[in-house]
């Protein structure tokens, strides 16, 4: 055979197996290329990535990002708030687009596939649509959301809830989120024109990693996301006697380090005996005035509960509550709580999206699970103006925003592959 | 009665009822009224003292000391390492001295007993003897030393154990430690010159501040010191797995947070298993990265133990680092642990000067109690060269280095009443 016949060869005999329309899938090789290009923008010594928000590597790969979504057949545009949103028509104008899409910004430090997955899945996602010439009846936008890391920003913009105070906080990149978002082309003082309400999106759906390890140790192909937790913060302060360290008896000692130790006992002990997948977490301790020679006056720790459901983290917190005050009691210590502000309510996934992608990842032979996100995402927002869901592909050993945060190129494709047979099956169910 | 006649009348009482030379005493009065004076060199805002060695409060301190030493009938230097000494000439001029002392330098924001108690205690005994005409046949020597609180700088200069290495380490005050004693007049680069060896003195006497609660809470006079207490440091480090604190179950967690509170309450638990007067604290805690959403991926304390033996404090240790290596292994956590060199070793009072202080103490019908001191002093250096002898008066609520730090007039004199039996005592012992 002639070299020049082999590749119409291949395209007849992909034809033959899969059938047009029926069984089209992304570009695997091509889709992984693109990630490992992203992420050469902001490598650094450790393996890890730098790509913060708003620094040279997010910058400079944004414009590769642009480049792609292009090649893509997209129509590109950057928002007030620095969101890259590529747009491809439908066949019928006056439906709402299905959105999806997700960040590429990293956590210092950070790793490959946290947030490049989606983002780089998406887009391979309209390549292979524009590639088979398939137009959707909805309108299809790629959404690349800025400064997911530093505080879903990009996504809270786009639904009305970024506060003019959060653009003055610093970012990661030394750049204040308003200085950053100006740095990427946006414009922070017309970012409430950007508002999308209620019935603006067709749907928005996310493809992410897990970052934990369900689907990894279970051996899992896709996890179907039943919402973003929840996550309360609170912070504990024992309150005993400073006092020197070798002049002061055994028994004349207000050490609040014993209740405090044993209130982080309490917490892993009561978490662990509710049923279900919320997570408790004592993240920061410390002893004030923290000295090898000092009994401390001050043992200060942070509380974190997550689930999806607000109500079962506040009945878990009482019993904590409860403990704390007992155990500070008993050792005549005194107690100081504080509730953290972090306004994170629960965000759920929508249920018929998240049968579509249940049976369409089933349809293409691969395990599911349903399961929370316990990390905040995009979609979290997303949720307050359209049907929306996520999915993941499995982490391995659940480690993220670290180097060694990585998933398997097939795992990368299965999720693409997901997410495209959700768009099509989306596009023909919602009218 | 004249107005005239009544001060004459008084004095003739007091000498009616106690005997010149036998019942010599201090004069109380004079003597708060100088530690109120003192006090008044760095007094701060909260009521503490930020009276740090080499500070201006403490040079214009020192000018002040000099002029009550003087004015005692002493005669005054500063040696090479900035102390101040005060001789006062004994009959037979073969004698070695007897030494007594203190420290006025405190810690930032410290009290105003811990050190000056002694330092006006042993010029106001040196004035008592003046003023009664009174001439011991060993030499007298007030060493008012430099930077007790920084490092017992001045005797340890003063018994040849302060390192070249130490002379550069940064005080409280900013100055390297080379830099501040040539601010106190002393010359550093001649430390070497001024080393005493053993048999220089016949005996160093330090009296002070329990700093603990034993004298307070059992309302007893004096502490009669066994001796100044070892101690030891390690640090202790629980070593797990970094993680989301959100996207991480329960179960599959390698949190180091866990074991390091067991090890907390088994650290108290071991120290309080054994009889004795041993201390052991951790006093600083933390985890890291440190963050509410983070799992920590290590944890680390610090661990002191201190008693009057160094094999029990080995003995403890093994115990507790046996416990701290089966808590790690239970919970599959690495452990780390060092040793850190504070070369701190027991420094044990003369037998035959804590029976004189003993039985002079009881004599003035004082109670007393023997104990370990279980914080340093200038005394546990002076005890490498001569036999030492420490007197403890009680401490409110056995608080120190705080601005509630407080020791009442009454139990003042008492001490300073006791050192100068006890030196009247081995004066006429010592040959």
């Amino acid at each position: 055979m002639t070299k020049s016949l082999f590749p119409f060869l291949i395209l007849l005999i992909t034809f033959a197996f899969t059938g047009y329309g029926q069984e089209i899938s992304i570009n695997s090789d091509r889709l992984h290329e693109s990630l490992m290009k992203l992420s050469s923008y902001g490598k650094n010594a450790n393996g890890g990535s730098d790509r913060q928000a708003y620094t040279k590597h997010d910058i400079e790969a944004r414009a590769y990002v642009k480049a792609l979504m292009e090649d893509a057949g997209m129509q590109i545009s950057v928002d007030f708030a620095g969101n890259i949103i590529g747009r491809k028509a439908g066949k019928n104008p006056s439906f709402k687009p299905i959105a999806f899409g997700s960040h590429i910004d990293e956590v210092p430090n950070g790793g490959d596939y946290d947030g490049p997955v989606g983002s780089m899945g998406s887009i391979e996602v309209v390549k292979t649509l524009s590639e088979r010439g398939i137009q959707t009846d909805h309108p299809l936008e790629v959404i690349i959301f800025t400064n997911e890391e530093g505080g879903v920003v990009g996504s809270r913009a786009l639904v009305g809830a970024l506060s003019k105070e959060a653009l003055q906080v610093v970012s990661s990149s030394g750049f204040t989120q308003y200085e950053g978002i100006k740095l990427l082309g946006g414009n922070p003082d017309r970012i409430p024109e950007l508002k999308r309400n209620v019935g603006d999106l067709a749907a928005f759906l996310e493809l992410h990693i897990e970052q934990g390890g369900n689907l990894y140790s279970e051996k899992l192909d896709i996890g179907v996301v039943e919402g973003i937790v929840a996550i309360e913060w609170w912070e504990f302060s024992f309150l005993g006697k400073a006092n020197h360290a070798g002049t002061t008896p055994m028994n004349m000692r207000k050490d609040p380090m014993l209740p405090a130790a044993k209130f982080v006992l309490a917490v892993n002990e009561i978490v662990n005996s509710y049923e279900g997948r919320h997570v408790g977490t004592v993240g920061k301790i410390q002893a004030f005035p923290g000295a090898g020679n000092v009994i401390p006056g001050e043992v200060k720790m942070t509380l974190e509960i997550r689930d999806l459901s607000s109500e079962k983290i506040w009945e878990i917190y009482s019993q904590i509550e409860k403990r704390a005050k007992s155990l500070a009691s008993a050792s005549e210590i005194g107690l100081d709580i504080k509730h953290i502000e972090v306004a994170s309510k629960p965000a759920l996934a929508d249920p018929m999206v998240r049968e579509i992608i249940k049976s369409q990842a089933e349809k293409l032979g691969f395990t599911t699970k349903s399961l929370p996100s316990g990390a905040g995402h995009d979609a979290q927002e997303m949720a307050r103006i359209a049907p929306m869901g996520m999915i993941f592909i499995p982490s391995k050993d659940g480690i993220s925003h670290a180097p060694d945060e990585f998933s398997s190129k097939e795992d990368i494709a299965n999720g693409a592959n997901v997410l495209l047979k959700t768009i099509l099956e989306l596009d023909s169910k919602l009218r």
